[in-house]
């Protein structure tokens, strides 16, 4: 039997799965393409990192945790399989009120003030909706989770969004946000760039809009960014977004979460419920709770992956790469010696999978999950003994 | 510490959690809902039947198989665990392949047929973005799936939904579904009701709208209803909709699947990856193989169940009841000499709980769940020795 292999390098230097502009090109005809819904017919889905099912590749392409999560998740498991008579075969509890609790405590709010959802993209997707859908512009910057594009067009706000460039040095810009507006969403620290906001920033920028939510998705702050959390009983018009992917190596189980005050979590909720009444399954509220019970073992693997960041930083710089200063589990370098999208070629030919972007501003960039120390390893001998020798 | 107990009966024989009307009525002002979207501020959302946290109950009101799903997910999950290592940290599968393989194997159809989703209410709520928001009216049943009018409404199609009236005899008129429509959607069978339509009946509604697509929704079809799958790579204009949560005892899970012909699964792939490209976590993917792989135990689950319907429907008959001929896992029920919300609140007092619906033509029928025969013999006498006696 053939070894599975990488698929081959593309120009976007990733693959694009059952992308619509694809599928327009190649086997649907227009004749077939009548049954779809207008509006579907012009989406631009998002793309994912891809996920590739072979073994021995270094992926630092999805920002993925290198350490395994809390152990506690096992047995947690464990205790839903071994009542699977009923565990499984009855619904889940909807609102996941074990899950909500065991965030509240760990974030130290009240229960009321949590929305659960199927990983943070959904979240993010409610969010949208559930605030987004407005007369206004929406904003956000140039530069940034490049969901949010494909958000604005899957709810019909594409037009009515305004993009505003970082600056140079590839910051926001906290003075462009304190223009007319029907909403604000904010990566904090930004993806890919890896820079952080402080909370006077942030502050301002609630200051400034006080009637439109202003949304700071904070998918990498454990990684060494103070939290907008401690700001939501202070502002009637801020939601927090977070998620278990990163900081608590749970990508494979889908849980992400918003944090707010009641009358934004409710409009959540009637979203939430009119779209589906269960998005969260049993092993994943169990596996959950058991993640946000056991804050010292997320404590230290967030300590570990920022020292080997900044391991990393050091010894990409002494390659001569440049590396934007990072406050989140990956880094984002450019080699002024060397083309990017051609450099990521090259590591993908030597088994290691970065991320890059083939999009203006941003296409002499890698972005390249923080591993352990070894596997930054295997990438710094990779470069320095092997591509830029 | 108090013991819990089941919540007050209701107006509406169930519960209301988090309805945004509730929510305008009390505690959020209309100050505070400038910041929702206007047109979430309008959203009645779906609810779901009560999942109550307590014991004891018989609890005959969500449709939940009463047996387990097959013992072979306990070692898939078990399998996903022992190698939680890299299992949880990495991103599941974002296409659910493997899941979609088994299901094309067990369904007969090839993979590209297959479109996986967080349960059958995400498929469905795709659906409807796929190939419902048209121009032209979309066509569904007065009595039927109570969440379709949530999805009109999500999608804003509301206004240009047509609904058409179930005869007398609580069928559906398939000479009702031969008028101009951008769409229709189905159930078989049919829910609350449990009557269900023959392929024969399907295929002149399939014939009669070979513009529009024709979503038939067979949530409930493995208890005795011939599915419509063999009919995919006939109709280009057919979707199939399925879920694990009922014959396959996995409502704890979230798995649903649409089949189609590819050019409507890539419809329903590209809203997918607008909204939330990794939907289905590696636990629900695992068990979910493990699920389709077993067919020797769905099919002895699966007559079980009718088993016991048959045997409950004549039991209650018996009693008096009037029983509509069903092909589900329940059976719609009323009893002429008592008032169906009376009915429903004694057998609430008394421990066990099934769904009533408050609404125009069913307020006089009793949803019931199909439990084992020994449960169902608890209604039976509960009925026969106290309430009726």
């Amino acid at each position: 039997m053939k070894e599975p292999s990488l698929p081959p390098y593309t120009a976007q230097g990733e693959v694009r799965r059952g992308a619509i502009r694809e599928n327009k090109m190649s086997n649907i005809t227009p004749e077939k393409m009548r049954f779809w819904s207008p509006d579907v017919r012009e989406l631009d889905p998002y793309v994912p990192g891809e996920q590739p099912k072979i073994q021995n590749i270094l992926k630092l392409n999805t920002n993925e945790n290198p350490y395994p999560p809390s152990p506690n998740i096992v047995a947690a498991v464990q205790a839903v399989l071994e009542n699977s008579a009923d565990a499984l075969r009855l619904y889940p509890d909807p609102d996941a009120t074990a899950l909500k609790q065991a965030i509240a405590k760990q974030q130290n709010v009240d229960v009321e003030n949590v929305f659960v959802g199927n990983g943070s993209d959904e979240v993010l997707a409610h969010i949208f909706k559930a605030f987004f859908v407005q007369e206004k512009p929406i904003l956000y910057p140039d530069i940034t989770y490049s969901f949010y594009p494909v958000y604005s067009q899957f709810f019909g706000i594409s037009a009515k969004t305004k993009i505003l460039p970082l600056n140079d040095d590839f910051e926001i810009e906290v003075g462009d946000y304190k223009q007319p507006n029907g909403g604000i969403i904010i990566t904090n620290p930004n993806a890919p760039t890896s820079i952080s906001l402080g909370l006077a920033e942030i502050e301002e920028v609630l200051q400034a809009n006080p009637d439109s939510v202003v949304v700071i998705d904070e998918a990498y702050v454990d990684f060494g960014t103070e939290s907008a959390v401690s700001l939501v009983t202070k502002y009637e018009n801020l939601v927090v977004c977070q998620t278990t992917s990163k900081s608590r190596s749970l990508a494979g189980l889908r849980v992400g979460f918003a944090i707010a005050q009641p009358h934004l979590i409710a409009a959540l909720e009637a979203v939430k419920n009119s779209f589906n009444s269960f998005p969260i399954d049993r092993f994943a509220i169990a596996a959950g709770v058991a993640s946000f019970e056991d804050q010292d073992y997320f404590e230290a693997q967030c300590q570990k992956v920022i020292a080997c960041r900044d391991k990393l930083t050091h010894e990409l710089e002494t390659l001569g790469f440049k590396v934007l200063p990072s406050k989140a589990n990956f880094i984002f370098a450019s080699l002024p010696s060397k083309d990017a999208g051609e450099l990521t070629k090259e590591l993908r030919e030597r088994g290691i999978i970065v991320r890059y972007f083939n999009k203006p501003r941003i296409n002499q960039f890698l972005r390249i999950t923080v591993g352990t120390d070894e596997q930054n390893q295997r990438l710094v001998d990779t470069l320095k003994n092997d591509i830029l020798a």
